[in-house]
């Protein structure tokens, strides 16, 4: 029995380490060193080289190293009748939090005005708003936006979500579907995107979701890289219709060095790191997966493939 | 009967709107503006002139206009028989703790390291502490300091506090006294100072302090410019004692432009806003506090001047 290690941007190394520990008797191979392929019962994946995971008559499961499952599923060779797994947690909503609060807190307290006045050894008091006047929009509230838009509203600022079932979030006001996006929109001055990569989501920070935002608001992705319309964004922050970004994923990963956003004034560009997504977290949902197959009971972390997350 | 306004740095206007919609009947003077000076009843102040407040002989109460009553004390013709009073919170506490919490996120998340990169271009991933590996120490745990305190534990991060008589806050790891400064410093990678300027406080911030804490430590200074002994904080960030300092208050504000604080490519430097000490949220305090005196009851904040908060 082996499991198989899929990534062609992850190293195997903590995986090998954590599947030894925790099934002492399965193989574990790398990609595309797959030894017999009708021993392959598990896949661990993350970026997968398309078509790597064709051809394996016994894999029961192929496992996401990772909350997003947007890239495992654009494989077209993908095996139709495999159930795919994705982390539900892992520590990843923490520090997601994290990065989005910084986000909020560095736009509220004008931080970037005075980095800037510092280089000048000026001192200055910006004209500041107070947690209470400053109304937070977390798009997205599974288990990392509903964490998010806690943690943001436990600092005293007013957070709305907005999700596709509209599933509700103590103490944030929650809206729903295709008819609750402008009312939300409306109201968010900054924008916090944690929703999943899907033909519905893709491109939902354009040009129309900016428009519809007051004027002057700031926007925050950490959710992926095409759900922004590059050009819409730098449109929006050139109009003045929004005053800033802080994006974490990009549709091109590394960010390539001649794309604008590296250099716009009111872009702030870090190279994916909201969340460590494969940190050492995620390793024990991984196993406990596996371990529930092993038992014949269902795993966490199903994905509906028509939905896409 | 008069409210006597005194203050060389704070512009008199919101004051003065908000006396004459709680108390039409008084008058509302601006030093040196004193009028007949057996009328004043109540000073208002904040960074008064040394001797605005001697030879008043009906003065009721000294209302200080901001959390810290070091500046209000260190005037030698301050009457000794008037008493003192502090805002103890007047929303001072929610972003006190923003600041803070900012400060502490910008280390632990490496911003500054992804600020620089951006400038190059450049996707590197940093190494990454989670929240809980990345322990906090709070100095002073008054209204203010148990703020920051909850609110930076409820973000994940090990808080422990100090104050000198130790009272306990929730959720964090509480140290009192001399005897419990070296513990607490020992195990605080990133300080955040919010303690009253006193004798014995002040140069807190100083060579002996920074040499026992973990090397590569953090402060965050939003207590008092003279917490901080300027050329030792230097001295431990150029020999890696220190990795980083976030400072708000300054001994001499502005910071002179000639400042090493400015140019220190480890220290940011804030123009005194980590909270809007003088906003209309301060107002409805002092309304208070002159409402319960002409009632004949006691007041709230009452300064203990020989402990100097």
């Amino acid at each position: 029995m082996t499991i198989l290690f899929c990534s062609d941007s992850e190293p195997p190394g903590p995986w090998r380490l954590a599947c030894a520990r925790a099934f002492p008797r399965m193989a574990f191979r790398t990609w595309p060193d797959t030894g017999a392929r009708d021993e392959i019962r598990y896949a661990l994946v993350w970026q997968q080289p398309p078509g790597s995971l064709a051809g394996l008559p016994n894999l029961k499961a192929i496992l996401v190293l990772g909350a997003g499952v947007d890239a495992v599923l654009s494989d077209a060779a993908l095996p139709a009748d495999v159930p795919v797994l994705r982390l539900v947690d892992a520590g990843l909503p923490g520090p997601m939090a994290e990065y989005a609060l910084y986000a909020v807190l560095h736009f509220q307290r004008r931080m970037a005005d005075y980095f800037q006045q510092q280089r000048a050894a000026l001192w200055r008091r910006r004209e500041e708003m107070l947690a209470r006047q400053w109304r937070v929009g977390v798009m997205g509230l599974g288990v990392i936006g509903a964490t998010v838009a806690r943690r943001i509203a436990a600092q005293g600022f007013p957070v709305a979500g907005w999700s596709r079932s509209g599933k509700s979030v103590e103490g944030v006001e929650v809206h729903a579907g295709t008819a609750g996006l402008d009312p939300f929109l409306a109201r968010s001055r900054v924008l916090v995107n944690v929703l999943p990569l899907t033909s519905q989501t893709r491109g939902i920070l354009g040009g129309r979701t900016f428009a519809a935002m007051p004027r002057g608001g700031y926007v925050v992705n950490i959710g992926r890289g095409a759900h922004v319309v590059d050009a819409d964004l730098i449109a929006a922050l050139d109009s003045g219709q929004l005053a800033g970004a802080m994006l974490d994923v990009f549709e091109q990963e590394p960010l390539p060095v001649a794309h604008p956003f590296w250099r716009h004034p009111a872009i702030i560009v870090t190279p994916h790191v909201a969340a460590p997504t494969l940190a050492s977290e995620s390793e024990s949902q991984v196993v406990e997966n596996i371990r529930r197959l092993e038992r014949g009971e269902p795993p966490l972390g199903v994905v509906d493939r028509d939905r896409g997350y």
